[in-house]
Order: structure tokens, then sequence, then C-alpha cells
């Protein structure tokens, strides 16, 4: 008898420290567990994500895809007037619905234009402001892709093109709130005492879309309007990171209530397009657009307000160099196409990458995030491990890499940096150039000068910017 | 002291009746408390009533207004093909809503063309099977006559229009289930252990249409496939009953969850175009439909699927007699109008009413129902009172008029009623003729012989059936 | 020698002979040639005839069949705003004519109702004054219903689903003009002394449905703007007179140019509802429509303006009394349907002419078109033929039967005519009566006066109206 | 009275001398005085044009502007197939014309991007072979622009906003024959003995554009079924030539009808695409497209489909060498838009030129067309004159520079040119470097060696093609 107690004392023992382990191990509904959790680590490697914002709004494809706020919040003269001039009276945004036809959407095309790109993961809005779900939501009856327009489950489509055809991680944008949505009108002018629609709505959604497609990211917004606590986003984030079946590899963003960007959640966004020029402590994103001007196509995009790739490439290099990732968006066709312009950049991103990519995939920052003399130089670095085999045994000795992004070539053909203080040793190396390393000085005052050759223009590694790469420096 | 204790004593008793009585007349959510109600007096008065169903499905406007669930519940071949036939692949139902466009309705034509039938209330489908509710709710985003389709509040219209031309009573029809919606095929998937649906769509639905357009009629169908508990049945009624804002004047039907109709409820329909033929001891209403082969407007409905005048006129009577309210539908076309077969019906009825009224309207079933000699006479009474003024007073006597509606023109001229006893103060005489008082004299074996005259057909009071009207019966 | 120029003369002889007597019996292109020609006897015998406007203007179904040219010609204020508030700014005539579908056309059923209506004809517009073909024309490429809309030919099937199930004649409705055809208005503009739109399309046309249609009534149309001479319409009438299929059949009326209604061509329409009320010299026809106020379907047609049998047996008595044939108009809708209420209006009037056909096919008119005494009573009269046998030989006696077509049943139960002189072996009945000739007398002043019984309202032979039959006048 | 005959003599001897003259200079309907007249200076100047394919077919916008040859002409499997998957049954060709909308068509736009590439003239298709006029035809009722889909005149917005922004020549493409007009189809079955599509239609429509525009480009297509007696060609250039409002500057090109393109009209385009690569005697046009798979707009071109850079200068090098003009084609959309990636090429193309021009614009063949020893090098020609002050004179002295086009960069440095025999005085410089004259030294064997300085990549004075101009060779 005594035995059993004991044996019985030794079980609950037991069990109350596997619990204590499993409680210690799990995250708790509240900031300061949620922010405990570590960022899983592909995500600092990947560098470079694309960004796709298609909806109904790539209908009317005119303004941007805020077209419906604009339209019937913001009562912008100019989409009232597109809209009178071009429409029945009456015409409303869901009438847009079925035109959002993507019979020409082949994911497996887009899986392979994306992969080009080099971007080595996919956000897809899910859902954006207007309510739509480019998936067939329980909570959203005859307003997602499957019921009306596409007739397709246009976020599983994407899903599996890109699971099948690349490496590349799968994430999803979904909105939280809804410019519209009636439900959440009233819950508004309740002052956020009621949670109607997020209970009918908004979380049910975010449950479907991790349940059923396994997003890789979770790239919250629409959020700004109503505190964390409405949303209940720490407890779907404690379920996300518990219990869901992407718990080890999800990443989310900041976007999660008002105040919490910048502060709270997975990675910064912080704000769109934010682009800090500095180094940041906490990993961080930049999320911007090719068309400078939309999200959403635009059917009204002027040629320039796309972005030239000497812009792509610079905001790259800044938004690496400090520490960030670079999300680049594009919008495509109602008719579920990404438009020659868009795939160009994409493939020429591409291209650069190829030449370019040790200089940006799982980098690091370096002491100096761009240099202090030469404007438009960016650094990063990497470890390096170099081996060579000495009779039977191989001597590997670590080292690191620092690579310098050259935005503007020189005009002199002579390279001042003053970040880079060289060893004798230092050698230094165009990326992708085959003519040897180039010559280098001590800079007067400190740093280096690296001497360009005149390299023919059909010998050249790459066009827009130019890496160097620094080994042995002290 | 004493006397505070004292008063604070009869305080708490004042309030503990108060309560007890307050109880005492508020129902219960159970049904025998709900069946208790007694049914407002008006809805048996005015015996005529009209149907309107009025949705998506008056945009194919093909077979019926089944017409989503035989396409892609049933399978039907006819529907698929006419579907393959007329519309590009992949086209849904949720397409069709951009149709329904509406652009003829107008409530005040409909409002004279409905009173002009001489029915006393309207009952229009709020939301049918298909989900589509023809208001703008809060929990139909994108699905309702306000966002898409006619954009306008199709139930406020109708029922202002109702209400500012004429004395009828205004109710609304509203299904509870609805074939293809996500949350309610997984309710059913669950055994109906889960109410998603119930808690997001039917129910808030009901307290919607109840508050914004307190209806007169709450005739609630598609409750079939789940038992009362799951639709929250009595709970709602108990609302309805004690706090709605019709609490006084509504009246119900029976169809409130599996096993209710013809059991629960307010009055009983049991079934669609339910027309016992007897004395029913339950108030109760037979819903039939012009066209007789569907309750939405149906294209291809041949003429003779439209009943005529004389199966109306008997139809009517047989259901008045038996202690019936008749509710005859009608099915608006898409753009907003009724037909002019519907309306020449409508008319016609309501000059046939405009004769033989008096034998309908607050009429009671006699204590036969039909004749038991001659078929195709159908009875009703009412009480009557004639007073008549004698020198400085008025004497009034009570009596009770009793009402033949005879369908058939005796082809002797020779009626034979084997169910009417006649005293010798006996009268007879016909509704809207003015030639007098019919000759009559006793049946041998029981009954009475009723003398048609030969009336000219120009003075013919009416066409299809003809009232007599028996006084002074012992 | 001699022989054989004696032969040769007998030849040439022959051959002369011959040809002056082709040119004898061909028509040449003028009047007194063409409207020498007899009218084809059967056009007279069958008496009533249904027309059917079916075109684009079938699409708005709004106001008339006038819609174009209300719209863009009359700029009439009410069709501005009905475009304005239900279609797109922009929207053209020719955006309707994508949505004239014709999918639920089936040109048996058409002619099950027009043969069940008791017309012995049919005319449908082939192209109204909008220029759109109801057949695939050479001349109208894109504007005509094979390439868009129903994508049928429409006419084609009409004339074989009317051949197929029937004995009807069937005709084609052809506008000469065009509200807005470039060419035509191009030729007005110089005064009609360019004719290229005759030249490019409307002769063209013309020579297309003969021949390929075959039709037994051309109705022209359309040609009031401009004189014959530039239609070219004595020529059209001679060829179609001497060397088209329908040479021999074929009927036409009087819409050739500006001043040939009422005075050239075939049968006299003179004008719309053209209704004289007395007896015309020449063959002549009362076209209207049950709709009174359009010929094409028209959506925004109240009940009131649908003929009810009194008003359209009455305009049938009325016409065939003065010797005029009646072509009752129709306007089926933009999806193919002849509507219930105009097909109860067909079946009626076919019920109706069952009993009563005596008196109108064939029929003669009598020297009295309408009573002297009583109003509303139309004559008509047909030669008879009595026979009886007599042991082995046959004997037949001429006679002339006398229809009066009653439209209000007497108020009295006697009928006086004045116009009817009776011998005493004249005998009256009422066509449909099975009960045996009516008792009559002389009437005080001439004419006679015939009693009709007390008929019981079951053993009626019909509504509306009633026909007597008189034999043995003297 | 001898005077007054002497008088008349005279009078009709000038007139008779007139006429002579008159006739001397007008040209005749026969193709030797067509082919005789000289070609207007402008064409051969300009060099380059840009041409538009524009109409129905952009609304389908799939495999090309022979979509509907494609569907019902040659029955390809692939267009039937996309009609079945996106279209309901039943649909034509002319239900895409509604959908043609052009909204965001804005012709100033337009020619600010076509000025913006350094062409010099555009040609748009007024009517390609599915006959829809992009002008209100008289002779296309409800089949062109102004009628249906645009509501525009596309061809006069297009000419003003042309002329109002820019310089550049304005023309017209016409397309003689239809695909599947009836009238022509009726021809062609009749061997093209009959003439109606022509006199109805081809024609006519010729007539119109030349008054309505005066275009300065006559570009026929669609000749090749028929002989150029059928179409009339001769007959309408020589109205062109002789008294149509261009007469002067008109230039056309040679397809004229079977067998006339490469022999006859103005200047020879042969075939599509035309690039012989060698000399030709008579005046040419290569008209290629930048989507090097259609001419009209489709969604489903490839980025891969479209010409890069590289591919359009040496198209144009080779052209211009060889005399040729370029028409360079884009396809707008049906919503009006030239897409950002034609738009780009365009831009970068008059980038190219806004350096290079001068090797191109009125430029003149070479005695040598390409280098005899590297490939890739293309030449042109140009008179120059170089005055200089001297005292008070101004002395010039004449002489002729020559332009290499060198697509590719030498590889050493060193360009070997086989075909450029030097003088000492000779001096070779790069069209838009500042760096000064090249030095160059005599080759072996002949021809000389330029020695290509190593320009950095930010002085390159372009992309894709660099032009050296020789002045002073012997």
């Amino acid at each position: 008898m005594g035995r059993m107690i004991h044996i019985l004392f030794v079980l609950v023992f037991v069990v109350a420290l596997w619990q204590l382990r499993a409680n210690a191990t799990r995250y708790q509904p509240n900031w300061s567990s949620i922010d405990a959790r570590p960022l899983p680590g592909w995500y600092d490697d990947v560098k470079i994500g694309i960004f796709i914002h298609w909806g109904v709004f790539s209908v009317p494809s005119y303004g941007s895809e805020w077209f419906w706020w604009y339209w019937q919040g913001a009562k912008s003269k100019s989409i009232i007037d597109f809209m009178k001039k071009n429409y029945p009276p009456g015409f409303t945004y869901a009438d847009f619905a079925p035109r959002f036809t993507a019979e020409l959407f082949d994911p497996n095309e887009w899986a392979d234009i994306l992969k080009a790109s080099g971007a080595k993961y996919v956000v897809l809005t899910s859902k954006h402001h207007e309510g739509f779900t480019n998936w067939p939501s329980k909570v959203s009856f005859n307003w997602n892709s499957m019921d009306v327009g596409p007739k397709r489950d246009l976020v599983g489509e994407l899903a599996s093109g890109i699971r099948n055809r690349t490496d590349m991680h799968f994430g999803l944008y979904h909105s939280m709130f809804e410019w519209f949505h009636p439900l959440y009108l009233a819950d508004k002018a309740a002052g956020f005492k009621t949670r109607k629609f997020v209970e009918a709505k908004a979380v049910p959604e975010l449950y479907e879309i991790v349940t059923a497609y396994k997003p890789e990211v979770i790239w919250s917004d629409g959020d700004w309007e109503a505190p964390d606590t409405y949303w209940n986003s720490t407890g779907f984030l404690a379920w996300l990171y518990n219990d869901s079946p992407v718990k080890d590899i999800v990443v989310t963003n900041d976007r999660w209530g008002s105040g919490t960007p910048c502060h709270h959640g997975g990675y910064y966004t912080c704000h769109d397009r934010y682009n800090p020029g500095t180094l940041q402590k906490h990993k961080w994103e930049n999320c911007m657009t090719i068309d400078s001007g939309s999200w959403g196509y635009r059917r009204n995009a002027p040629l320039s307000a796309y972005l030239s790739m000497d812009q792509l490439i610079q905001t790259l290099a800044e938004t690496v160099s400090c520490g960030g990732n670079l999300l680049i968006n594009i919008g495509p066709t109602h008719d579920g196409r990404i438009i020659p312009i868009f795939e160009e950049r994409l493939r020429q991103l591409g291209s650069w990458l190829k030449v370019n990519g040790d200089a940006i995939y799982s980098s690091k920052p370096w002491k100096h995030q761009n240099d202090t003399v030469t404007p438009n130089v960016w650094y990063t670095s990497k470890k390096t491990e170099k081996c060579e085999n000495y009779v039977s045994t191989t001597l590997c000795i670590g080292g690191t890499a620092v690579y310098a992004i050259v935005l503007d070539w020189p005009k002199t053909g002579l390279l001042e940096l003053g970040a880079v203080s060289p060893a004798h040793t230092t050698t230094v190396r165009m990326l992708g150039y085959s003519g040897g390393p180039f010559t280098w000085s001590k800079r007067p005052g400190g740093g280096m000068v690296v001497e360009f050759p005149n390299i023919p223009t059909n010998q050249m590694p790459c066009q827009w910017a130019w890496v160097l790469q620094f080994d042995n420096l002290p």
C-alpha cells in the first residue's frame, strides 16, 4: 500500500513537471509572451519576397486598390466621375465581382515568373479591405472567389503552384477590418465594445486560411482602427504559435491592432514602404510597390510610375543593408495576368541576383550600412569558411566577406570608400566579373580607393549596380 | 423603525406580486406557453391574403423558385441543360443577382393592384432558401437587395407602399435554412449539434425584420431539416410575443422546426396548398399559387398552368367554408412587375368580392361546410343584427345569416340543398342581384329547393360563382 | 419554196401572238397595271390574321416599338430619362441587340397558339424601322438576328413552324425606310434624288425575303417620306407578280410610297387601326393591337391597355361587316415568348370563333352593315345551298344566310331589328345554341323583333357577343 | 463675223491644249500610269513609323488579330476551346463589339508616346478584315466605332491628337476584303465576276476616309484573294493622285490585288516583316511587330514574345541600311491603352534615336549595306555640307558622312571594318560621345581598324547599338 502511494506521488509529480514544462513553452495570449517568440530563421535568410495584391479592385483597376473607399468613403471626385462616365446608375462595388474573371490565371506560370525574380517568398492577399475572400470561406457566402468571379480557389491554386514548382515560402496577407461590412460598422459605432464582426468574420477567416493553406507568413493588416483586444490578436497568435499546423515555421508581422505596428508581433513593417536607412534592432520588412502609385493593378498607371531597375536595386540595397527584408509588390489583372512590365522587372531583378545573390541571401548587416565617403554604396556581410586540403587533412579558416553594393559607377574609375579599412591581404573583386581582383590603395585619411577597370560593355557582369566583395578585411 | 420595516415589507410584497403578474402574462420559450397565445383577431376576419415570392430566382425565372436547388442540389437535367445552353461555363447562381434589377418596381402600383384584389393582407418573401435578403441585412453582406441587383430596400418600400395606400396588413415570409450556406451545411454535417448558422444568420435576420418593418405576419419556412431547438424557435417567438414592437398584433404560422407544422406555433399551414375540405379545430391557412406550377415567376409557365377564375373561386369557397384563410401567391418579375395575367386574376377576384364579400370577410364556418345533396355548394355564416326604429326606441334582433357559395349554376334552374332546413320566414336572396328574393320550397326528404330565375346575362351580378344569403333560418 | 415561206410566216405569226399574250398577262411597272391585278381569293376568305412585331425594340420593351425614334429622334424626355436611369452613359440602341436573346422562342408553340386563335394568316416583322433584319440578310452585316442577339433565322423558323403545324398563310412585314441608316439619311438630305439606300438595302432585302421565305403577304411600311419612284415600288411589284415564286398567291398592301396608301397596291390599309365603319369598295384591312398602346411588347403596359374580349369582338364584327380583314397584333418578348395575357385573348377569340366562325370566314358584307334600329348589331352574309334527297335524286336550293353579330344581350330579352325584313318562312337561330330556333315577330314600322330566351348561364354558347343566323329571308 | 470665227477657233484651240496638258499630268487608271508617280519625298526621309492595330479583335485579345478567322474560318481548336471555356454558347464575334470600350483612350497621350519614340509617321487600322470601321462610316451601319463599342470616332480623334501635338504624318490602314461579309463571300463564290461588295463597302470606305481624314498614307491590305480589277484599285488610285485632298502628299503601298505586292502601287511591302537584307531598287517598308506573335494586342503574349531593344535596333539598322522604312507595330487594348511594355520600348527607341538620329533620318543607303568583315555592322550615309566663314564670304564644302551602326561592342575593343577605305583625313567619331574622335588604323588587306576606347559605363552615349560617323572618306 505504501508503495502504491509512493508510485502515485511520483506519477503526480511527473505529470505536474511535464505540464509545467509544457506551459513554459506554450505562448500565452499576451504581448510579452508572444513577442518573446524567436523569428523562424528562414525569414531573415531569404531577404526578398513578392507581394501580390489581387481582388475585386483589380476589376475597375483604376486609381488604386482603395477604389471602393475613395469612391464611397472619401467620395473622391475623380472616382465618382469615373463611375458616372463608365457605369450605369446604381452600379455597386459588388457588381464588379462577376467581372473578376481570372480566366488566364495560370498558377504555374506565376510560380515560374516569381521564382525567376530571385525572390524567396510570396505573400498573396487572401482578403483585402473589401472583404472579398480569395478562397471559398465559410463566413463570406457569395462574396468569395469560388461563388462569384473567378469561381476558383485562388489562394489554394497559387499555394499549390508555388509549392509544386519552386522552393519559395508561401504566405498570406489578411485584412482585419473591412471598410463597409455592416457588422464592422456596427461594432465601430459601438466604440468597439461589441465584437460581432470579429467573431463572425475576421477571426474565423484567420483560422480557415491557416488550417487550409498552412501559410508560412501571416501578413496582417487593416488593424489600425481598433485595439488588438478587439481583434483578439494575442489569442489568435497564441494558437498560431502553439497549436496551428505552421506553429514552428510561420512568421507574422506587427499589424495586430492600433499601436502594435513597430512594437509587437513578429517582424516589424511599421508603415508601408518603411525604409529607415539605418540599422534596426528588430527584424523588419520594407513592403513597397513596383507601380509606385498603387498596390493593386491600375490601368491608368503611366509608365513613369513604374520603378526603374535602378530604383528597385537601390531600394533593395538600402533595405538589406539595414537588416530589412524587401517585399516587392505587383498587382495582377482581373483576368489573371502579371503584365509584361512587371514580368520584365522581376526577371531583370532575377538576372541581377543571379550574379549578385551572394551579397543578399543569408547576408547580415555589416558594421557600416552605407559608406561614409561615397554616397550610394551599401554594405552587407557574410560569414565565410574557406577550406583547403593539406596532404590528408582539410583546413578551414572562417572569415567574413563584406559586400559593397555600388549603385553609381565611379565617374573617374576610382571608388573612394571611407568605411572599409583594408589589411594588406585584403582582396577586392566584383561579383560576376571574370577579369580578376581589382587594384586598390589606401585612401589618405582612412579607408581605401578601389580602381575600377574599364570593362568593355559586353563584359559587364550586370547592369544597375555592381557588387564588390572584400575578403580578408582585418 | 417598525414602521420602516413594515413599509419595506409591503414594498417587497408589491414588487413580488407585480413580477408574478408580469411572469404570468409573459410567454415562456416552450411550446405549451407559445401555443397558448390567442391568435390576434384581425387574422380570422380578413380571410384572404396575397403571397409574393420574389428573389434572385426571379432572374432565371425558369422551372420554379427552387431553381438553384434543382440545378446544383438535385442536378436536374432540364435545369443543367438550360444553364448550358444559355450561360457561359462557370456561371454561378450568385451571378444572377446583378440581373435582379427591379427597375420597374413601383410599390404604390403594387399596392393598388393588391388592394383591388379584395385581399386584406400581404406576405412578401423577405428571404427565400437562396439566402438573398430583400432588405439591407447586416448579416448578409453583398448578398442582399441593397448591395446587389435592385439596390433598393424591397421589403421597406413595399411595406411603405402597402401602408400608405391601403389598410392591408403587411407580413413577411422568412426561410430558416439556406440550401447552400456553408455554415448551415457545416451545422447539418454536425447533426445540428453546432448552431453557427442560426447564430450568424437565421436568428439575427428575424430580429432585424421584426424591428425594422414591424410585420404583422411572420411566415416561417425552411425549417424542416432541423428541430426547433436548433432554430431556437420558441426563444424567438417568446421575444416576438413579449417584447417585440408587434407583440400584440403579429400572427405567425407553424413552420418552426421538424415536427412543428400542424402542431405548434400560430395558425397551421401543415403543407403547401393545404386544403383539407373539412372543418378544422385550429385556425389554418391554405397557401397556394395562381401559377399552379411555381411560387416564383417562371417564364416558361404555359397559360394552362394559370388557375382559371373558376378554380380560384372554388378554392376560396372550400377554404373559407372550412375555417381557413386563403393566401394566394403571385411571382413578380426580375424587373419588378406583376404581369398582366396575374393582375387580371386579382382584379377579377376583387370584382367578385365586391359583390360577394359579405359571405367571406368576417364570416364563420357554419354547421355544414358543404351541401349534403348538391356538390360544389359551400357554406359560411355570419352573426347579424337587424335594427328597426319604433317611435323613439331602436329595437335590434340578432340573427345569423347563412351563405351558400354556389359554384355551378343549377342546370334545371332548381338548386336542391340538403343542409339547409328553412323556416317559413326564411328568405333567400342572391348577393348583388337586384331582382328580389328567390322563391323556394321545402325539399321532399329534407332541406329546400331554391328556384333560380333566368337572369339575363347582362343582369348577372357576377361570374364564376354565386352566393345565396339565407336569413331567418330557424 | 413558197411553202417554206408560208411555214415561216405562220411561225412568225404564232410567236408574235404568243408574245402578245405573254405581254398582255405580264404586269408592267406602273400603277395602272399593278392595280389591275385581282387580289388572290384566299385573302378575303380568311378574314383574320395575327400581326407580330418583334425586333430589337423588344429588348428595352418600353414605350413602344418606336423606342429608338422617341429616344434619339424626337428626344422624348421619358425615354431619355429611362435610359439615363437604367443604362450606362453612351449606351446605344445597337447595344440592345445582344440582349435580344429569343432563348425561349419555340416556333411550334407559337404556331399552336396562333392557330388556336382562329386566325388564318400571320404577318411577322421581317425588319422594322430600326433596320435589324430578323433573317440573315446579306445586306445587313452584323445587324441581323443571325449575327447578333438570337443567332437564329427568326423568319425562317417561324415560317417552318407555321407551315408544318397549321394551314395558316405566312406573310412578312417589311419597312422600307430606316430611321437612322446613314445612306437613307443621305438620300433624304439629297431630296431623294440619290437612291443609295434603296439599292444597297431596301430592295435587295425584299428580293431576299421573297426568294427565301415565299411569303403570301408582303406587308410594306415605312414608305411615307419618299415617293414610290424612290422605292422603285412598281418595279418590285411587277417582278413579284410576274416572276417571283409567290406570283400567284401573294397579297400585298398599299404602303408603297407617299400618296399610295388607300390608292394603290393590293388591299388598302390606309392608316393604322383603319376601321371606317361603312362598306368599302376596295378590299381593306384593319391592323390593330391587343395592347392598345404599342405594337411591340412593352413591359410598362398597364392591364387597362389590353383590349378586353368585348372590345376585340366588337372590332372584329365592325371590320368584317364592312368588308375588311382584321389583323390583330401581338408583341412577343425579347426572350421569345407570347405572354399569357396575349395567349389568353387569342385562345378566347378562338373559342368564340369555334362557335361563330360561320358568320366570319368566307362571309360577305350584307346589304346592311349594322342595324338601323338597335346599335351594336353587325351583319354578314353567306351563300348557302341546302340539299335534300328525293327518292333517287338530290335537290339543292341556293340561298343566303344572314348573320347578325349582337354585341349587347338585349336588356328586355327582345331584340328589335330594323334592317331585317322577314318572310313568314324566315327562321332565326343562335349559333352554338342547341335549344332550337328563336321566336320572332314583325316589328311595327318594319323589321322584326327577335325574342331571346332566358338561357341559363351554363347553356350559353359563348360570351362577349352572340350570332343570330337568319335563313329564308325574302 | 470672220473675227468672231477666228476668236472661237482660238478658244477651241486653247481649251484643247489645256485639256491635253491636264491629261498629260493626270494619272490614268492603269498600272503604268499609277506606278509612274514619284513617291512624295517626305516618306523616304522619315524612315520610322508606328503601326497601330486596333479593333474588335482587341476585345478577346487572344491569339492574334486574326481571332475571328482562326475561330470560325480555320476552326482552330485552341480558339474554339477558349470560346467554349469563357463565353456562353452562341456567342458571336459581333458580341465582342460592345466590349470594345476605349474608355481610357486619350489621343493626346497616345500622340505624346508615339512622338517620344522618334517615329515620324503613324498608320492606324481604319478597318481590319473583320469589317468594323473605326470611324462612323455610312456603309457600315451598326458595325462601326460610333454606333457600338467606343461610341467615338477613333480615326478622327487620333488624327487630331497626332496633328495637334506632333509633326508626325498620319496614315490609315484599310483592309479591302472582309473575312465574313456576306456580299464579299457572294462575290467570291461568283469567282469575283460580281462586285457587289466592292461597290457597297470597300470602295466607298476608301473615299470616305480620304475625304474625311486626309491621310498621308493609305496602307492597303486584304487584297490578295482577288485581282486589282475586282477592287478597282487603279481607279481609286487615279482619283487619289489626281483629285483627292491629299493628292500631292499621300503615299501608298503595294497591296492592291493579287499579284500587285512588290510590283505595283507606291512603296513595296511585299509581305509582312519583309526585310530583304540587301539594297532594293524600289522604295520599300518593313512592317513588323514588337509583340513578335501578333499585330493586335493579345493578352496571352509571354514576355519572351516582345522584341528586346537589341532586336528592335538591329531590325531598324538592317532595314534603313537597305533603303527601307521601318513600320513598328503596337496593339492597344480594348479600353484604349498602350501598355507599359510597348511604351517602354517606344521611349527607349526614342532615347536611342535622340543620340543616333543623324544616322537614320534623311539618310541614304551607302554603297555597302553591311560590313564585309565584321558582322552586325550596318551602314547608312548622308550628304553633308560644311560651311566656314572667310572674311566676308562663306565657303561650303559638300561631303558625305557615312554611318556604321555597330550592334555588337567589339570584344577586343578593336573593330575591323572591311567596307570602309579611309583616307588619311578620315575621322571617326561615335555619335553622342563627347570624348573626341576614335583612333583608327588601316587594316591589313583593306579597310580599317577602329579602336574603341574603354568608355566607363556612365559615360556611354547609349545602349543596344552604337553609331560611328566617318567623315572625309575618299
